[in-house]
Formats: structure tokens, C-alpha cells, sequence
């Protein structure tokens, strides 16, 4: 529904560009310019009530003059105009107006947002699309429909092809687009939505991963403020075993004050976008270069079976880089055979090296032969999943035409991913000109390796698990009750997470009673509903062995939280648990993505030192266990020194157990805190030792987790 | 002295090809053809018994037939040829050889190392230079002298220029100089030395650092044996103000074995050549790209006053992104004056925005002039360091030339750095035309600055504590005597550095009274030379608060100690001490570097999970709290959740003292360990609680540190 209804965006039958200029260096002129010369099949109407030919085209006065109400109009009127331009569209059956006017929603003005509010509201109102304010526009190169006033497609000549660029920004759905047609590959789409205030990036992406000639989907995005439609447009992307590549900027706190101020974007922690990419199948990358670095190995249709990365060279240095940015890149070096090392000791000459990287030495110069027997041996070793080939310097005296042939012929032999660095561009041409990936040098080679096959992996992954797609988010609760530690605790324990053996103690005769119970050595903590940090306020007192101490404990307590009139919910007294390291794991609801699990390192700096992985429900153990070995504590886990490994199995159940509570309706939980969570030897589980929850006020909507 | 007998190498006045060939493709035949074609103005004898004339040059029978002994010599004959020839020249008097021979001690072959040792000796005992053998060889555009059979000159046309590369690989020392060169930036020195036999690429460094016209110097190194040519080239380089730059490759574990298969060279710790480096004050890049990504910033005569940045552009996309570049790249964003922001807003149009980054929008398609007013309002703001103009579209109706000038003219009013980020290579032609340097993109741009500035304050921090001239390594012990745990704290307490209070006891009646001292609480070890992990073997007892289970501890290790028959030195007690963390400050020799001393976060995972700076002694307190603040665990010295600082002075003058101790003769230090050290409050100072010393058997001669 929400697809077919962007199908006049992408392939209309008939636009009309409201304010067309004869200038087609102007906004309203460019769109007119493009469409002529981009071969668009439909009608295009110029509307200008003061000329009677734009740019070759008969123009018309107004939108009511047109022979035919058009499926798809551009405004490119300024202020009030565009406002009028819109609801006479929406009144007249216009399916979609890209609304290509500043001055609205992205600026501080009141008086502009509710202009943009306004077009919002009629165009819904009569079932009319809007791109925009604000929009650059849409170029879809496939149908010729460049509803676009972007520079760049004068400045590098467009050629139809597989990748597809949406973007809110402007300069960023043609940057990248600029870069890949420099390199030679075919854009098919590339779309500035603006300001979002109807159709989103996101929502726009559902229809364009929906177009079969796309093989290959990048966004450039500032704010996600509707997820749902993000993981629906990688829910069918993942049907069509199309990857899709993201920026999502604003990945500092410079750069979110940066968004802010120009997008007014709800802020989001990093790592939570990070979670909500990787829950989704979608790579995220940090710049502009990592956007488009690994575009040509997307495009070859290969299926990677593992990381083991061969290196051919006539470089020993490029071996050694080689060999590093594979670790970079968290390849590994193939571990020839020793069938494959004979066979290398036949081929190459005495001083060169048999041992993945080869090193073929200089020799190529004086035998360009080299090449062509290496490859063979190599594509016949099973140990090798992938290959780089790096010639740093080649020319005068080398057969570059042998060497690229070969190389092809590894590719098409094997089917396993090839990559190629060569800088000097005449030699890299050689290669290309022959079907292989070049790129300038071997870390660039490496990297974009990496990422194709670590992309590849996830997707495979996601596909497994096959995320259940998100309903649009309905509003959430934002008033909340903290439950004291004696409540939370009782929450979770319900729920089967192990919780420390504990009691509430109301009176000084109690906490002894719990003492001679939970004893010999106890903790005994403060319970109140209306402090966090207790440890501060002398509210935790760790390791008391008789009775004596815990009763002046609890008299203690109940003092100083009389004195700051905090409620004074009794004492905890709890056993002194045991576990080797302490761990945490969090939940809260963001404003945007919904529910978010976190799991990391615990104890007293978790804010300042933090060693956490974001999980967005639902998610099962092996998420949680992938979670929890990208932690920088992970080598702990398996046991260090002679320790036996950790209980990570019973940890990863009992994050999952809370990615399920964030999914119940009542009490429906705004966020927890389980810190610390001491975590046994495997076997011993772990035990929760403090935990903090709030909880809705009142009972709200359930809502589906993104 | 040792320059001197470099410059033959550099501008000889003549120079003998031996092997030369007609084919400029040979390695015999390419230095001659260069030699021809680069200007050299010396004499060239091309050396072949086999005929008149080699490419135009009359050819002579062997070096004695030549009319004067050549300065310099090229041995382009393969094997036993090649031993002859440097034999005959060391004899006869030539004062450089450039052996591109291969075939020696690159390989695996016991016979090749022996010629090349063999090639050595006579080279020496005769006064010779030797480069090589397996040299691709030197190449100097200022004078001529292109020694070099590399494939890259006749790819890239040569010009002489500022920028000076040196490289252990052949195909390393001319791949910069292809990336640079086709950047416009002139290069005069690209020199590659092989092997190193003799000449090392680090003692070229000083020839080369020595070069007046020289404004940059770029290393490529393998391996460093020769610490101490590298810290003299560094300090003629500080004495010039000439930046270098270096890539050492076999950063990682994979890329230590490449290069090790390929040069044979020592293995050392990454984080030990990290500090080396920045001892010296050079920069240490990951790649290729790392090296000249930066070149042109060194080249402007800039001298950065600060880090924060000023971003102008015409995509919000960009400012946001330009942000998140600023925050990788250790530099924050300018925060502008009110009377600036008050002078944009009067400037920009109203939905601009006028906080930095300044996103002038699209606007400037509309209004040229943008540029040319805002950049005098940054330009007088004195918050604003640097200038980053992102320009990521522009073409057809912008007035890119105007842009260009204004930016220049920024450049030139004010000296602060400018670098401009221009995807469109005309668009970017047209700001290199004023003299801006240009990127591609907003990430390059400012990864490149960063570098640049970070670099200039590192140059000059170095300047300042002018680290002493390493003199060249000698032989070190190799075998230690490992010191008990009570030896190695005297050891420590005699130079000043607080041990936790504790006695050596011999007996049970001297545990007993130990305990009465020090307690009432205190920890009980077992005393072993032959014992490094105590606590796994259970001769670790901690928080005793009675003599009677003090007594059983002492029988009881003594009991351990027999049964693993290991050396029983008695059982140390100690207080338990106080401290807030557990640090840890080394110390070791690295057989290439010499003295390294480490600091870091202590206890028993420092292996596993590093967290670790090295440094080289001589070093003050200073350095110490710049490497603890570069640490992971730095937020915790500050005090988190309103604790107080730690006392990080009292630890820096500790680990000021382990390197002093490490230049001391005698007892001559191997390793020390002291681990933790528990660091209390500010004014609190710290405590060492454990420490393993391994001190050398013999007295050795001192080394100077390097």
C-alpha cells in the first residue's frame, strides 16, 4: 500500500513542474532541463502564468489549465506559494507533490513549521504523497523521472545501473552517486527526501528496494524517526538478497548538536543505532568513503564461504600490509597446504616466499609467467576463500594484460571474491577492463573485503532469524515509578532471573532473623524507593558476620534516610553472593527504536568506562552470546590464568528473559538496571545483586518491538 | 662523519653501471637510461665486456679500463658476479655501492647470507658504503643521481620537488611517490635499500633529513635494527623543523610473521615502536594512505596554534559529518563569539545556520558572494584555529572561482591551516589552483589536519625535552637472576618507591611477630625465586586478622614450596594495603630499542586485557601523565561519582624512577614487574604490593638509552 502509493515518485505517467523557469540553473528550471534530457517517457507540463514556452516546452498557467491533472507535480515556488501549490494539488488528485521550497521545518521559525505542518495536513487529507519541504528531489534514472534540481547529474554524466542512493540530504544522495560514476558503475536512483514531514528516507527505501534492477541500496541518514519503515525496507531487501549499505551521521555528540540544529532530530545513543542496523541486516559505515569503498563487490554476485584471505604480490611490503589490514579487517591468512606449498616451491623462484602472503619478488619483471602459475595452485587450495592480488608498481617491462587475465581467471574458476590493488590507474584499468574490483591500495583492498564478507554473514544471520517486522510506534508512557530494590529484585525473580538471597527486613528483630538465616556473611543494604546510589549515602554495608552489626545496620540506615525525609522501605539483608566478575544488564524504552537491552561490564563505572553491546528484543541467546564476545572484557569469559570459563550461557538467558519483559503490557517497565550481576564459573549461573526498575504509571498500549 | 660518506650516494661525481645493458627494461639498463634522461651531470661509465656502447654511452671492459675510479658504483650482475664486483670495488677505491643483485640474505639460503656478509666485511675493511644487496636503489631528482631501476619513473614523470622518501622495500619507496605525484607534488628523493647489509634505511634518514630543500621526510621500514640512526635522523630532522612521517609495517601479529619471512627482522612489541616514535617525534601512520594523506599540509609553512575548527559549508549533511570527523580526530569545534554570530545572522539568510559548523545551505546557489562575506567573519573570531569549507556539490550556477579566492584569501590573512574538502575533481582543481590544499572529503580533510596539527604539537613537545642521542647499541645480558618478591621490593624501596610495609620472615615465631606489627590485618605470600605466579600455586592469603592463622599460612607454603620443590625464601607479611586501583608500572630491555618502561592498569588480566602505554627512558613526570592519560581507565584518575583524584603524581615520579633505574649498571636491570601498585587519593601516594625483578648475572658495560 504505502509502496504503491510512492510509484508516482519513482515512475509517474505525468508530471507538472509548478514554478519551471526557463533558467535551467534555477530550482524550477533544472527539474524541466533533466527531464528532457534524461529520456522521462510521460507528460511534462511546465506551469508559469508568465511565459508561454519554458526551455522548449509549451507552458501553462496553472494547474487548472493542464489537459489532464498530472500523477506527480514539483513545486519550486518560494514561501506562501508553495504552501497554495500544495493544497491545490492535493484538492485537484495529484498523487504526489515533491516540494522542493526552504524556509519550513528545517528552520527555527515557528511560523515555517506550521506552514510545513500545514501541506502535511491537506495533503493526507486528500491521500496526496508530499516529498519534502526542503527536497533536493527524486532521480530515478531507470524511468528517466529526475524530479531533481541537483547539480551533479550535469556535472558527471548519469548511466542506469544497479545501486540506488536515498538520502534526507541533498549534497549526500549525489556525492556518492559521483563517486561511483567516476569509477563506472550505473546509479539508478538517487533521492534527497529533505525534510521528511510526509514521506521518509526510510519509507522511501521500502519502494526502492522493491525495484528489481536495484543490486545494491546505500542511505545517507541524519535522524531515523521512523525505524518501522527502515526495517521494512531491509525486511524486503532481504527477500531480494539485497544488501544495503548505511551513513547515519551524527555519530558523535559534535555531530548530533550538528543534526540537531539542522534537523531537530531526537538524539539517540550511538550504540543503539549501531544495534538497531546490525538487528536488521544493514552495514552501517562511518563516512562518505565507507559508503561506496565496497560498492563493486556487491555487484559480482558472489556468495562468500569464509575469511581465509590468500595474498599474491611482487611486493614483499605489500605482503606485510597485507597481512596487517587483513587483521584490521578480522581476515585471516589462508594456511596453505602442503600440497599447495610444494607446488608454490616448483613455480617460484628459490628466494621468493611459499607461505600465504607469497611473495613473488621482483622476478615478475623478468617472468610474467609468475602470475599465471600461482593462481592456478592457489585456486585448488580449499584452505583459500578469497584472494588479493597487489601490484604496486608495474608498467615498462611487465605483461599486465597476462597478469589481469589471470587473475580473471581465478574469479570465474573459483567464484571466491577477488580484489585488486594497483595504483598506478593505468595498470588498475587493465584489471578492470577484464570484470575484476581495483582498488588504489591493500588496506582499501582488505577493508572493503572485509566488509562485503562480514556484511554477507550478517545478512545470512538476519535471514535466520528473521526479525518480526515492527508496527508504526504508537506513544509511550513517560511518567514512571521507581520500585525499590526489594520490588525489582521481586520483579525479576518472577520472571526466573537468580536473584541474591535476600529479605526485606521491617524491623531491627527481622533483619537479625535474616541474619541468622542468610548468614554467616551478609550484606545489608538501605531500601528506598527515592534513592539510587546508595553506596554514596552509606546505604550498603558489605561483609557483616554477626548479629550485632547488622542490627546497628539497620537502626543506621533507617537514620539516614530519615534525614534526607527519603522513604525508609525497611533493610535488605542479603547474602554475600559469590561470582568471579561483575556484569550489568540494562533495558530502557528509546523515544525512538522502542525497547533497547543492554549487556556489558558492571560495577560502579559503567558510565565512565563503559564495555556494552545494545540488543534490541526480541533476541535469543546466540545474540546475546555474539553480544557479549564483541565485549572487551571477553577474553574473561573463557577463563584466563587457569580459571575455568564463565557461565555465559545462563548470562545470555537471563538477557533474553529481559528483552521478554520489555514486551509485557503490565507492568509495563520503562527501564532496568541489573547491576551488578555477579557471574559465575560455568555451571554456577550468576546472581543479580542489585536492580532498579521503572515502571508505567499508568497501563498503556502494548507495542511491537522495531 | 657518517653523512659524509653518504654523499656519493646522494650527488656522486661519477658513476659506474656494472652489467650495464642495452635494454631499458633490464635492471642493468634502466639506471643507465635514467641516468640519461634525469639531468645527472656527473660522469656515467656503463660497464660490459660484451659491447661498444650501452644506450649511447661508450661501455668499458671491467672497472679497471674506466679513465678514474668511480665515486659511486650499481652492481647489476646476478650471484657470484655481484661478490666479485663489490670486491673489486672496495679494492679499487669507489666510495659507494648500490648492489641491486638479488638473491642473498632476503632468502632462506644459509650460502646467500654468507656472500652477503662476505660483501660486507670487504666493503668495510676497505672504506666502502654499501646499499643492499637486493636494492631497487636511490633515486635524487635534485641532482640527477638515479641509481634506481624502479619501473615507477618511467610511469610517473619525475619533478624535483620538497618531499623525500625512504624505504627498506623497492616497490614502498616509489609507490608515494606515484600518489604523490599525480597529486602535483614534487618529490626529489625516492630511495629504496634492500637489505640493509650495510647502509640502513634509518642512517640514509640523516643524509637525507640533512637536505636543505627537504621539507618533509616519509619513512617505509620493515624493521628497525638501528634505533639510533633513526633518533639522529629525528634530530637533524627537529634541528630543520622537518616533519617526518612513518609507516612501520607488521603492526599486528600476522603482519610480524609477513615480515619476518621476508627480513628476518626481531619481533618487538607495537605499542614499544609506538613510543619510539613519538620519543623522537615522529608520526606513525597505519598505511600507505596514512602516509601522504597528509602531505601537503606539512609543505604550507603552517604553524597551528590550536585544535579548534571552524566548518563552513553548503550541505548540513557535510556539517554533521564534519562534525563527527572533528571528534575522531581529536579536534573540537570552534565555539564562535557572540559579535561573530551577530555579524553571520546579519549575513546568512534566516534559515542558515550561524553556530559552528555554519551551513550556508543552498543558498549559495543563489548567492555567490556566501563565501566571500563569511570567511572575513571567521577570520577575525580568535576561537577559530583551522578552517575546514566542505563544497561536496557545485558546477553550473555556482561561482567556484570566487569560492576558490576567498578561501585563499582566508589562507593568506590569517596563516591558520585551511583545507578544503571538494569531491569534483574540477571543482577541487580550481581551489588547488590558489594554493588550498584539497580532499576529496570532509573525513579525509580533517583526518589530515588532525594529523597535521597533532603532529606540530608533538614535534614541539619533543623539541622541548630534546631526548638524548642514542649512542649505538651494545651487546646486552641475556641471562638474569630472577630476585624473590621480598629482594626485588628492597630493590625498589632503595630507590625511593613506596612498597606496601612487610617483613621477610624466616620462621613461624617471625611470622607471629610480623603479624603483631603490621596487622590487624595482613596479607601472608610464600617467598620463591622459582615461583612467578603465587597466587595459582595458593601461596597467596589475604586479609589474615589472627596470629594463629598467620603461623598455619607459614607452615602451610612451606609446606607448598617443598613439594614443587622450588627454593623456600620464607613467607613475606604484609600490611594490607589501601588504594583506590590496581596499576602497574614494568619495565623491560627490548633486544632492538633497549630500555622500555610500561605503565598501565594493573592485576591479573594485564595481558589479557591490555591496557598499557609504553615509554623510553629518559622521561619525565610530564610524559608519565600524558601516557596515563591517553589510557582507557584515564576517567577514573579524576574521580567518577564524587570520589577525589588519585594521587597520578606521586605514580609518574614512581615510574620516573624505573626508568632511571633501568640506565643504572649495577645491579643491571632485565626485567622489573611491580604489579599492582595500589593507588590511593590525591596526597595519598601509592603502594607496591608485589614485585619480580630479574637482574643480570654478570656486570655488563652501561648502555646509553636511546
Amino acid at each position: 500500500m504505502s509502496i504503491e502509493s510512492l510509484r508516482p515518485a519513482l515512475a509517474p505517467k505525468s508530471v507538472a513542474v509548478i514554478g519551471a523557469s526557463e533558467n535551467p540553473n534555477k530550482i524550477g528550471g533544472r527539474p524541466v532541463a533533466y527531464l528532457a534530457r534524461f529520456g522521462f517517457g510521460g507528460k511534462v507540463y511546465p506551469i508559469n502564468p508568465r511565459r508561454e514556452e519554458v526551455q522548449g516546452f509549451r507552458t501553462f498557467p496553472d494547474l487548472a489549465s493542464l489537459p489532464e491533472v498530472p500523477e506527480t507535480t514539483i513545486v519550486a515556488l518560494p514561501g506562501d506559494g508553495a504552501v497554495s501549490a500544495v493544497e491545490e494539488c492535493a484538492r485537484r488528485g495529484v498523487k504526489v507533490a515533491v516540494v522542493m521550497s526552504s524556509g519550513f521545518g528545517e528552520t527555527a521559525s515557528e511560523e515555517g513549521r506550521a506552514k510545513e505542518r500545514l501541506m502535511v495536513e491537506v495533503a493526507r487529507a486528500h491521500g496526496m504523497r508530499l516529498f519534502g519541504p526542503n527536497a533536493q528531489g527524486l532521480a530515478n534514472f531507470g524511468t528517466g523521472a529526475i524530479l531533481s534540481f541537483s547539480t551533479m547529474f550535469i556535472e558527471e554524466e548519469p548511466a542506469d545501473g544497479p545501486v540506488a542512493m536515498c538520502s534526507q540530504s541533498g549534497a549526500m544522495s549525489v556525492v556518492p552517486y559521483g563517486l561511483l560514476r567516476r569509477r563506472g558503475i550505473g546509479v539508478r536512483h538517487a533521492h534527497a527526501t529533505g525534510n521528511d514531514a510526509d514521506v521518509t528516507v526510510a519509507e522511501l527505501a521500502c519502494a526502492v528496494a522493491a525495484d528489481p534492477e536495484v543490486k545494491l541500496l546505500l542511505l545517507y541518514l541524519e535522524s531515523i524517526p521512523d525505524p518501522h519503515h527502515l526495517a521494512e525496507a531491509a525486511r524486503i531487501a532481504r527477500e531480494r538478497e539485497l544488501p544495503i549499505v548505511a551513513l547515519k551521521s551524527g555519530r558523535t555528540a559534535a555531530g548530533q548538536r550538528a543534526a540537531q540544529s539542522h534537523t531537530g532530530a531526537l538524539a539517540t545513543e550511538d550504540r543503539v543505532v549501531d544495534a538497531f542496523f546490525a538487528h536488521h541486516g544493514i552495514w552501517r559505515v562511518n563516512d562518505v568513503a565507507g559508503l561506496v569503498s565496497a560498492a563493486e563487490l556487491y555487484l559480482k554476485g558472489w556468495r562468500p564461504e569464509g575469511r581465509r584471505l590468500a595474498v599474491v604480490s611482487n611486493s614483499g611490503a605489500t605482503c606485510v600490509m597485507a597481512a596487517d589490514a587483513a587483521t584490521s579487517a578480522d581476515l585471516s591468512l589462508a594456511p596453505l597446504s602442503a600440497a599447495t606449498r610444494e607446488a608454490l616451491d616448483r613455480v617460484l623462484p628459490s628466494f621468493a616466499t611459499t607461505t600465504n602472503p607469497v611473495d613473488i619478488t621482483a622476478a615478475l619483471l623478468s617472468n610474467s609467467r609468475l602470475f599465471g602459475e600461482i593462481l592456478p595452485i592457489l585456486a585448488r587450495d580449499a584452505a583459500v576463500d578469497a584472494l588479493m592480488v597487489g601490484l604496486p608498481v608495474a608498467g615498462a617491462g611487465y605483461d599486465v594484460d597476462a597478469f589481469a587475465e589471470d587473475a580473471a581467471t581465478f574469479a570465474r574458476k573459483t567464484g571466491k571474491p577477488v580484489v585488486i590493488a594497483a595504483p598506478q590507474p593505468h595498470v588498475g584499468a587493465r584489471f578492470k577492463a577484464v570484470g575484476l574490483a581495483v582498488f588504489e591500495l591493500e588496506a582499501e583492498a582488505i577493508a572493503a573485503l572485509g566488509q562485503f564478507i562480514s556484511h554477507s554473514e550478517l545478512i545470512e544471520r538476519v535471514r535466520k532469524a528473521s526479525p518480526p517486522v515492527a508496527a508504526a510506534p504508537t506513544a509511550e508512557p513517560t511518567r514512571g515509578r521507581v520500585l525499590n530494590e526489594a520490588e525489582s529484585l521481586a520483579l525479576i525473580a518472577a520472571r526466573a532471573i537468580a536473584v541474591v538471597p535476600h529479605r526485606l527486613c521491617r524491623s531491627e528483630a527481622e533483619a537479625r532473623a535474616a541474619f541468622s538465616t542468610l548468614g554467616p556473611s551478609v550484606a545489608v543494604k538501605g531500601c528506598s524507593a527515592d534513592v539510587v546510589h546508595k553506596s554514596e549515602l552509606g546505604l550498603v554495608r558489605l561483609g557483616l558476620t554477626d548479629e550485632g552489626a547488622v542490627a546497628a545496620a539497620w537502626c543506621c540506615m533507617e537514620g539516614i534516610l530519615e534525614a534526607r525525609k527519603a522513604r525508609f522501605d525497611g533493610v535488605i539483608v542479603a547474602a554475600m553472593a559469590k561470582g568471579r566478575h561483575e556484569l550489568m544488564i540494562g533495558a530502557h524504552r528509546d523515544p525512538v527504536f522502542g525497547p533497547v537491552v543492554v549487556v556489558g561490564e558492571g560495577g560502579k563505572y559503567v558510565e565512565a568506562l563503559p564495555d556494552l553491546k545494545a540488543l534490541l528484543p526480541p533476541f535469543g541467546a546466540e545474540e546475546v552470546r555474539r553480544a557479549l564476545a564483541g565485549l572487551r572484557m571477553a577474553p574473561l569469559f573463557e577463563g584466563l590464568r587457569g580459571e575455568p570459563p564463565m557461565d555465559v550461557p545462563a548470562l545470555a538467558e537471563a538477557a533474553v528473559a529481559v528483552g521478554r519483559m520489555m514486551a509485557e503490557a503490565s507492568p509495563r517497565i520503562l527501564s532496568l538496571d541489573l547491576n551488578p550481576v555477579l557471574l559465575g564459573s560455568a555451571g554456577e549461573g550468576y546472581a543479580v545483586v542489585d536492580a532498579v526498575a521503572l515502571v508505567a504509571e499508568e497501563e498503556v498500549t502494548p507495542r511491537a518491538a522495531p
